[in-house]
Formats: C-alpha cells, sequence, structure tokens
C-alpha cells in the first residue's frame, strides 16, 4: 500500500467529518486533502522529483501532517527533524540526507535561521504559516493556501523509501533510517488491528511528530478516518486539559511525559471519561509511574516498545484473554512488562550464540525481530546497515531481555547500557525501578563509570521532586533494602534534571 | 509476512489454549503445531518441494487447517478443491495444477475414487484419517499421528503462490486463481483491523473451507489466537445448535445458508448471546434475508463483497460512526448495500470509458480493486491473466454497482447476468429482490433468455417454501407492484432447488 492512498481513503469516505484540530481550528479531510494537493503541486513547482529528500523543522500541526502526506504523493522521502537537535546537528542531517527543501516554521525561526548558517544543500525554505525573516540570502516562501491545486500522485513503488527519520543519537553520529512505504503502510494496518482504532478514535499528537513514537498515528488514525488534535508544545497541565477540551480517546506518550503529567497539580482537576487507551513508549517506564498513569485516568495502559528501525512498534503489553481473568495486581504486572510481539512482527531473544533464551524470566538474551515494518537499512551506510542485521536477517535490536512463559519479553537494558562490575552483570533498569519507587525521586538514570579495581562502577542520577531534597546515603539505604550489594549505586548525584534526547530518552552518554 | 508465522504466533503465545474443536474433540495450539509439523515432515519425505501442488479434496476439519499451514510450511502450494465438483472437473483441476499428492478423506472415498479413475498427475494419495479403500493400483497413506517430527519451515519469498483456488466456473474452464502468502498474510492482518477479531473470537467454519468466503479466517483467526470451530457438512439446524454449544462469537456464511437457517423451525430454540458478528459473503443476499437474520440472531450484521482474486473482501457494509446515529431502519439500509471499500483495497466505480460514476445511486459502472490482496493472476493463463487487468493496473471484477454519497457500493449485477431486452437494461438482482419479499419465496433466480423480439427476456426461477405452491400469474402481479413493466419476468419456472456451486452461487447459466 502506497501512503498517498492512506488520505485519499479518509478523504473519500470521511470528506466532511473533522479531521484535525489544530489551535482552535478545525480542518475536515476535504480541507486537509486539499492542502495536501497544494503543497504537493508546490513541492512539484520547485522540481521535487521521486526519491527527493525534504525535510521538516516543524511543531505538531496540521502542516506537518500534510507534509507528510504530500511528500508521499510526489513520492519524495521526507526528513522529520528533531527541533531539540543542536543546530550543528540539523545542518548535518540537511547534508547527509541531501535535503533541498525545508519546511519550517516560524515557531522556530530562531533556529532555522542558526541551522541555515552552515553549509546544507537547501535551496528552498517554506513556512508553514506566514512567511518569517531570515538573514540573507534566505527568503522564505508562504504556505500555500486558498485555492485548491490540481494534483494527481506519483506512481510509487511500495519498497521506495518514504521516511528518513535520524536516530536520536544515544551514541555516535546520527545515522537515517529509512522506512519505506510498505514499512509505515503495514505498521499502520497492524497498529488498527492491535488496538482496535476506528473511525471513533481521537488521537492527541502531544509527543512529537518527527518521532515514531507518535509519528505513526499520523499514518493509522487517517487510515481507520480519525481525528488528530495538535498540541504544538508540550505542557502537562495544557495536556491534562486536552484530553478533557477534545474527547481525546488515544495516544502515545513518553514515559517523560506521563510521569509529568501523573504528578502534576491539575490531575485531578479533569474528566478523562472519553480515554479509553493510554500507550506508553519511546523509552522505559518504572512500575510506579504505571499504577500512577491507572490511577489517574481510569483508561486501559498498554506498554509499548519499540524503534526508528521498526516502524516503531515491536511489542506491546496488551493483555492475552486468559490473563484478563487474573487478579488485578497480577494483571498490573503483565501490564509493567514490556510485552508480546506487535502483530506484524517475528520477534526472537536469543544469546550470544543464537540460542533462544528459556523462558524463565531469567536467562537474558538480545531481543531481534523480522518482518514487513523492519527498515531496509540506514541511509547511505552499507557498513551500519550490515551490522545491525544478523547473517539470516534478523535484525539486531541492542537491547536485552528475559522472556516469560506467556511470551511476554521485559527489557533489562540496552546492550551497551549494561554495567559489568567486578564481573557481575548489572542491568541499569533494575536499579532505577527500584530508586522510583522512593518517595522524594521524580526521575532516575543508572549508569556505568569505569573503575580501575572492579571494571566498572554503577552510578545513580536523581532528579528530586519540587521542595525534596534526599540525601546520597538515605538513596543508597533505600536501594540496599531491595538489591544485591554489588548493585548498590557507588555514588548518587542530585541533579536539577536529566539530559534528554528529543524524544524523551535519557542520555546516559552524557551522565557518564 | 509468510504464512507459516501466522500460526507460528499461535503456537507461541497460545500452546495450551482450544484452537479447533472438531467432531467433539478439542485440539490446544501445541496439537495443531505438532500435527502440522508431521505433516510437513510427511510432504517433505514424499520430496514435496517449493513451489510444488498439494490437492486437498477434504470436509472442514483440524486436518484441512493443518493442510493450509503444512503447505505453507514447506513452500508447497495448496490447491483446495471443491467437493461438489464433477469427478471430470477435480481430474482436470488435478491435471491443470500439476498435483502430485491428493489429501483424501474418508467421507469422500467414493468420490475419490471416481476422481483418480480419469488420468492425473497424482502419485501420493493421504487420507485424512484411517486409510481407505481405493482400487487398484491406489493405496492410502494414514494421516501421520504420534510422536512429534522435527521440522524447519521452507524460507519463502512474500510474493510466492500460496494456494490455488479454482474459481466455481459460473462460465467456462475452471482456472486456477493465484494467491501470494503476502495476499494472504495482508487479508487475514486486515480483516482483524476490520472485524476487531480478537483471542476470544470462535469461529464457526460452516462455509466450505476450500473456499474463500470462509478460508481467509483459517489464517485471520489464528493471527490472533481464536477458536476453529469445524463443522464437517452444512445442515441448517445443526449450524444453529453449533453457535450456542460452542459459544461461536463470529462467522462468515453464504446467503443460502442464511436463508435456510433463519427460515428453520429451530430457528428459536437457541440461545445466541454470544454471537457478535454475523458476516454473509460470497453471492448476493435479499434485503428481505438480511431483516431476517438481524430478528433471528441479535448480531451485528455485516454484509461482506468479495471475489476469489482477491483473497476475497473488498467491501463490508460496516456503518461509518456517523450513520450509527441515524435511525434503526435508516442503518440497515446501509448494512443491506454491498459495502464500502475493505480497508486493504483501493476501489473506483467505472464507466466504460474509464470515468468514475456519479455517488447518485443511479448511475452504473464496473467495480475495479488495486492492492495487496490482489491475485497476480491466473495460472498458466497469461491470457486471461492479461484480460482480467485494465492497462493501469487495475483488477476487473465484472461486477456492475451504483455508488452513494457516503462511499457504499451496491451492486446491481453481474456484468454478464445484466439483462438487456428491448433495448433497456435490467439488473437480475433488483427483480430478485422483489421476489423474496414474497411470502411463499423460499429461493429465487432472474436471468435473461434469448428473444427473436426483445434480444433478450427477464425470465424467473423459484424455489417455494414447503408447503406453499405460489401461481406464476400471482408473482408477477406482486412484481408489478414494485418493478417497471419492462423489468417484470415474461415467465416464473417453479423448481424444487436451484442449481448451484459449491460455495453458493447460484449458476444461472444452467436456469439459461
Amino acid at each position: 500500500m502506497h501512503l498517498w492512498q492512506i488520505l485519499a481513503r479518509a478523504r473519500h469516505l470521511y470528506p466532511a467529518a473533522p479531521a484535525v484540530v489544530d489551535g482552535g481550528q478545525v480542518f475536515s479531510w476535504d480541507a486537509i486533502g486539499a492542502g495536501t494537493d497544494r503543497l504537493g503541486a508546490w513541492l512539484r513547482a520547485r522540481s521535487v522529483a521521486p526519491g527527493d529528500r525534504v525535510a521538516a523543522l516543524l511543531p505538531n500541526s496540521r502542516v506537518f501532517l500534510e507534509a507528510y502526506f504530500s511528500a508521499a504523493g510526489v513520492g519524495a522521502i521526507l526528513v522529520p527533524l528533531n527541533t531539540r537537535l543542536h543546530p550543528e546537528e540539523l545542518a548535518f542531517i540537511l547534508r547527509d540526507s541531501g535535503s533541498r527543501v525545508l519546511l519550517a516554521d516560524p515557531l522556530h525561526a530562531a533556529l532555522t535561521a542558526e541551522v541555515l548558517a552552515h553549509p546544507t544543500p537547501v535551496t528552498h525554505v517554506l513556512s508553514a504559516a506566514a512567511p518569517f525573516p531570515l538573514p540573507t540570502p534566505w527568503r522564505v516562501a508562504a504556505y500555500p493556501e486558498g485555492a485548491a491545486a490540481g494534483f494527481t500522485p506519483e506512481p510509487t513503488p511500495p519498497d521506495a523509501v518514504a521516511h528518513l527519520y535520524y536516530t536520536s543519537g544515544t551514541t555516535g553520529a546520527p545515522k537515517g533510517v529509512m522506512l519505506t512505504h510498505r514499512n509505515v503502510a503495514t505498521h499502520a494496518l497492524a497498529a488498527v488491528a492491535e488496538l482496535g482504532l476506528t473511525d471513533r478514535d481521537r488521537w492527541a499528537h502531544i509527543a512529537p511528530m518527527f518521532h515514531l513514537a507518535d509519528a505513526w498515528a499520523t499514518f493509522a488514525i487517517t487510515l481507520v478516518g480519525g481525528r488528530h488534535v495538535m498540541l504544538p508544545r508540550f505542557e502537562a497541565g495544557a495536556a491534562l486539559a486536552l484530553f478533557e477540551r477534545e474527547g481525546i480517546t488515544v495516544t502515545n506518550l513518553v514515559p517523560t511525559m506521563l510521569n509529568l503529567m501523573v504528578k502534576h497539580e491539575d490531575r485531578s482537576r479533569h474528566d478523562y471519561g472519553s480515554l479509553r487507551l493510554i500507550l506508553s513508549g519511546g523509552a522505559p517506564i518504572a512500575p510506579a509511574v504505571v499504577r500512577a498513569i491507572v490511577q489517574t485516568f481510569g483508561a486501559e495502559y498498554v506498554q509499548t516498545y519499540g524503534m526508528t528501525e521498526t516502524s516503531p512498534y515491536l511489542t506491546l503489553s496488551l493483555l492475552k484473554a486468559h490473563l484478563r481473568e487474573r487478579s488485578p495486581e497480577e494483571q498490573l504486572r503483565f501490564r509493567a512488562k514490556t510485552g508480546r510481539p506487535f502483530i506484524a512482527v517475528e520477534l526472537r531473544v536469543v544469546t550470544d550464540d543464537g540460542a533462544p533464551v528459556r523462558p524463565d524470566e531469567r536467562e537474558v538474551g538480545e531481543i531481534q525481530v523480522r518482518g514487513d515494518t523492519v527498515t531496509p537499512g540506514y541511509w547511505n551506510r552499507p557498513e551500519a546497515t550490515a551490522e545491525a542485521f544478523t547473517a539470516d536477517g534478523w535484525f539486531r535490536t541492542g537491547d536485552l531481555a528475559v522472556l516469560d512463559d506467556e511470551g511476554y519479553v521485559t527489557i533489562v537494558d540496552r546492550r551497551k547500557d549494561m554495567i559489568i562490575t567486578g564481573g557481575e552483570k548489572v542491568y541499569s533498569t533494575e536499579v532505577e525501578h527500584v530508586l522510583y519507587q522512593h518517595p522524594a525521586v521524580l526521575e532516575a538514570a543508572v549508569f556505568g563509570a569505569p573503575d580501575p579495581v572492579w571494571g566498572e562502577v554503577v552510578m545513580a542520577a536523581v532528579v528530586p521532586r519540587p521542595g525534596m531534597t534526599p540525601s546520597e546515603a538515605e538513596l543508597v539505604e533505600f536501594c540496599r533494602g531491595h538489591l544485591a550489594g554489588f548493585k548498590l549505586p557507588r555514588a548518587v548525584r542530585l541533579l536539577p534534571d536529566l539530559p534528554k534526547t528529543g524524544s524523551g530518552k535519557i542520555l546516559k552518554r552524557v551522565l557518564r
């Protein structure tokens, strides 16, 4: 399936239905379709040909959604840019992808100017709204509005690349993950199947649309003719209010957002009756936060795990039928696991010698996957692509996990974040989950620091809750009540916040 | 996705869950998996290689389900045979497909013997149960049971052919419709998405598993880890009893079956509380029958339309969100339409010159479709394949339909069943729907007969309800109350039954 078809279906079946709510305005599928046609015609008039790259430095918005579909219409490759990257990193991505056109927004005018001060192949800058000033010689074009443009989509083969997502770069230089029309369309269909999405659903785009934790819903919600509600800038109180005001039924938030929302002072001020499903993804979450989410929203909670390279979902913690008959506490235990395989994915957990791990929740192996939602590789990086796959075509996630006898996996660490201290393996998430249970802890990150005697030692960084200042000794003592001696942090640093990627992943290399 | 994977998923996630109920026995996914491995190993030991054809002349059964997955495991092409065809037709199919192995069943022992009396390429016959005698030189092998065989599936590319379904042949010689792994797996995923299938669903295999009206559920229900309940021979009373006894939640029946069930004397004797969804497909249905279905079962009713060539679904009469707010009568009107496009399909209705019809429910055009569920063509029939597609790759269904402004199509006739009388077009279904409203009519078929003056004239064949004998004049008079003069049947024949294909389609060429 071609991504253009997903929009064509919504235009055909739901022309007058509310498609996008953005900044108090409501757009029908007719209006979104016309906007997409106009932007497609604009791109084509700038000689954007099939396979060309178009970059987008945009907040969550109607225009971002139109950009995704317009690029598909002209057969171009959309390159969604992370607005929290450094201008130099963004310029690198523009060069690496060879993007000639940049879709920008007045909200990021200063950042856009800084990016374009570096050498890039960009020749055209289009503003999502009114044109904004940029230093000479840049001229910004205004978003095409008004009369409908005639537009016929490019016939694009299903295995053509549709998107380049640059990985948030917890290590090394950003790499462009190629996702094809088939990758993204299969994920959309599979997500509809797994989550029971229908034309009655209203999705809140709160996590950034330049990241797949949210971007996949651009396609899945359009496929069923549902409604997109845009929040251009995350703020916990605003997100809580949006749930009630717009009758949101489903959304996928990153753990750091959820953590801030369920600890926000307004959390009990709203009615979340329309909300049927809260998905959490993009980073690991602590069980204590899961409990708070279920208490706050009273909606079904599903833990998701995925990667940019896999469009993204790999597992969901949806409960199998017979698990729904267990006690609430037991159900919550499964919901807080990483999850069982996503319906479009073949998944295995294997040890270093390729043997499947025992389903005993103890033996640790790497998660490897295959399927139509898996990337064909990295843009212009044949070596990195080759390294990412096993000889028999399984994608190596780099995530270490245990497996239970119900088929649910639980990630214990990123392969590279695993700490080896005195020959013992320590998985950072285990220690973090204990720290999150302490009442004074808002956020926690555990990582290894080099040590001449032990090889590595366990270190922790903690952001305390506002007004609280737990002592290092108190936190270590708390951990001692739950963990073996060699897993205890040697030191705990209190920080005002933790370094994060645009998608909310904690940057442990910066902490190190 | 490879079809083997669909079974592998159920085995992995639901090893101990009831997978198949067949003849009072319950089989777990572990047991079905082991049976599939054994059959796969048996086939491989007979040198069945990837791409080889394996034919199945089987009733609905555990073995039929295992045959579908075992063939996928060895990379062979399964050729499901219609048990109601003439032995000569079946021998033709065995020759046309080049099937070396025949899976048979004691239930069809006599038919199997008659088929093998004709020249065929068959070298091995396997019985689904105990071996049964066949004339010399045939020896029938017993279905492999007992100890688990080691079995590793063949790696098969997604575009490899998985099945050959011979079209039931309402015209001409049977043609083998090729369906690939991707065709069938995409349809399974899309059906899960459209119908909200989950591991709580229990599907009744009542329509024959050699026909896609039912066969698609073999894959979709397995994909979600649901339960398959087998009825080897259709009888209306037995089907009604099965619904209650096995707690069936969903099934797809052909209109002739539904018609017999809702008019059966036992229809009110059972509790259908578990039934959430009744699908009707494989042939057109009269609105009067739809009303009776909704009254009898109290479940959601969805009209389906599809073809063997499209895996099969093309439209579903699922209601869009805003239509669910209309009056019950208005909702029923939409539910009785052919439907709106299936989620995996791109669909258009075009006139002979390729222009889209107006969405006015009046202008008639042909339904043409594209997508991952559409066949690559007919087995060894390059000309028939070329004829079936337009120059730009749309599959011509040969079905004539009108379109409404909600995107729902209504089929008015098969292109070749349309009657032209005195230059006026008469769509047979319109006349049939009127006849079905008459209380004495059990079944009705309308067709054209050659006429020297008018070109063709409208003829009807009617099966009266038991104990009733409506007169020809009375039926024509009844039609006059609803139809224009040129649409009235010139003659109405009362028959004890109508000639039908194995899937329940009425054979109008025989009536002619």
